[in-house]
């Protein structure tokens, strides 16, 4: 019988997080691409735009005006999914007609004054910045919210509507569903396995050097064995850490380094400002800041669409909606393409 | 206090088909939309493409030459995510890093012989022939297959890469992730409620009206309670049937009469041929044929990408991806929407 090779059998693997499956199948990569290119990447942005509601000293929607912020500058979202206040649906409902209260806060977070940088592009100090702030957030909203989702969607690919370098910060009053997933998971291998589960795993990423895209002394990001974007990875600490405020301050200036290094990565696989989506999962805040959560490890995850080029993305469509995810290379086979570009093109070289 | 006007309120609601939440933000759709816009409708397709590997008479990939068929063709799919062969990964791994075989066919079908058709553009004949094909292929591949899974991409913005209407037809040796969250929902609801899950849903929105598409005497198309892409639409017999093999011959035409009306409502709703991915889910069949599958309602899902125009469509990424579905109108506004801009723009008044 044939002796199976992952790179050119296809087969299911199994993703811990979310008790799912994806299915692998390398050998679609061959296939032609004649369907639906991106638009290649946008004039240059200029540093600073009078018409762009995110940058300094410029008016919002609703009227306000930005201050001459120097780093970071937050403020709530003008056109908010969540809002604190909103009325109970009520009760009696019947099974297959249910609704639930949300409530919630939407704020916007500029990473730079200026609209020209990215992440990548940023100094050390002013990516701390940006950490720092992230677990100012977090401390506030989630003193009383139970999730507090810090999320990134860069690119116009990824539905940003904005060049200017920015995050999102929406805390609700509720576990969102992949919060619910990824916490029973976690509970549910610790309980099993004696260890919590993105702690054992990183230590074994480590040791296996198969899948480790940037590593450091307290962080590495890994294409993760499960990986369903061809190109997405995950960020982890080395230490048992449960939420982001927890991370002391060598931790964040070791994130900052390999944040930028990964991003960097990106930029030059494709020469481009690579799009993506990622955000932050932690222990849950709120009412189970009281609550054992030492099943919970810190970590991010970074989704981009693309697959074959600055133009071509993987589209999860038909098969992916209504059946299961698919990838069309391996993960492991995309650390080699990684490399090799990376040896090439990156312009610095960081720590 | 505020009396909750689910128009105005943000809320969640309950997808009992997956088990999980969607956030609707009805108030969002008030935003402005400064980011990425799709290509508009492509030239005019030829009805016959000599370059086209759907084609009749052209030569595919691999060399083989269709025939010149006239209504409906079946063929492998020349680069199959698939194939029935694939070794085994073994056995004695770690939790971690589980993988499973995966074996399975994947075949394309296309519905017509010229390429400048699309289903709601077809005679109900022909619409008929499309589904006899489908329930034969159900027939065929579900005798040793647990899982055939039929669907369509339609439109660029789908990762669709040839204009002939066509579909794909995936069977796996395995149950996909959504066919077995989707086993087990309906099964749980059988047993607490007493009555299968999607027969007692589409008698109560039959009852309801309030987000019903299209009716006629054996079929009822609805936006679901818990749509989660803004126009998502939900196809139901009105009698139990758990297969697409088991519709009778009159149940098949008035699927083909109501597949047509629900794709010209769509085409109408922004005057282009409307993209979308769907599939149809129906009881397992393989080894599971000799199980009771009584909780199991055969039904077909309408995933169109689109929100506020031909070319601006919902993006599912930072929040979606990392936290939960959301949606910007509710269900119900959404049915508001069609019926006002079908009655104005439908080409035909089908039955
Ligand atoms: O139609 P194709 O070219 O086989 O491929 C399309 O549908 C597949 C199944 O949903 C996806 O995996 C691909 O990403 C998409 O481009
Ligand atoms: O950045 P915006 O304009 O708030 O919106 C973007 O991110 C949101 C959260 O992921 C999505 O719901 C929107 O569809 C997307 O366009």
């Amino acid at each position: 019988e044939l002796r199976f090779d992952p790179k050119e059998h296809q087969h299911l693997r199994y993703n811990p997080l979310r008790d799912t499956w994806v299915l692998v199948s390398a050998h679609r990569m061959k296939r032609p691409w004649s369907g639906q290119v991106e638009k290649e990447e946008e004039d240059r942005v200029p540093q600073h735009d009078p018409n762009n509601p995110l940058c300094p000293g410029n008016t919002r929607a609703n009227g306000e005006v930005n201050p001459d912020y120097n780093n970071t500058y937050v403020f709530e979202n003008d056109f908010p999914a969540l809002q604190p206040d909103a009325p109970d649906p009520g009760f009696n409902q019947h099974p297959l007609f249910q609704s639930k209260a949300a409530r919630g806060v939407c704020k916007v977070m500029c990473f730079h004054p200026w609209s020209d940088v990215t992440l990548p592009l940023m100094t050390l100090p002013d990516i701390i910045k940006v950490i720092d702030k992230w677990a100012e957030l977090m401390v506030d909203l989630g003193s009383t919210y139970p999730w507090v989702q810090i999320f990134e969607n860069k690119g116009a690919m990824m539905g940003c509507s904005n060049p200017h370098p920015h995050c999102q910060v929406w805390a609700s009053n509720f576990l969102p569903n992949e919060a619910t997933l990824s916490d029973r998971c976690q509970r549910e291998y610790l309980k099993t396995h004696g260890e919590p589960l993105l702690l054992q795993y990183a230590k074994m990423e480590a040791e296996r050097q198969e899948r480790v895209v940037v590593q450091n002394a307290d962080w590495l990001a890994v294409v993760p064995y499960w990986a369903t974007w061809p190109f997405q990875t995950l960020l982890l600490p080395r230490r048992h850490v449960q939420r982001l405020t927890n991370l002391t301050a060598q931790e964040r200036e070791g994130l900052a380094s390999i944040m930028k290094r990964l991003l960097t990565k990106y930029d030059n696989l494709f020469q481009i400002s690579f799009p993506y989506s990622m955000g932050w999962h932690g222990a849950p805040t709120g009412p189970y800041l009281k609550e054992d959560q030492f099943h919970w490890q810190l970590h991010a995850h970074y989704y981009p669409p693309l697959l074959r080029s600055a133009s071509v993305r993987k589209f999860m469509v038909g098969y992916e909606m209504l059946a299961q995810e698919q990838r069309d290379l391996t993960p492991e086979q995309v650390i080699h393409l990684g490399n090799s570009i990376t040896a090439t093109y990156a312009t610095t070289d960081y720590q």
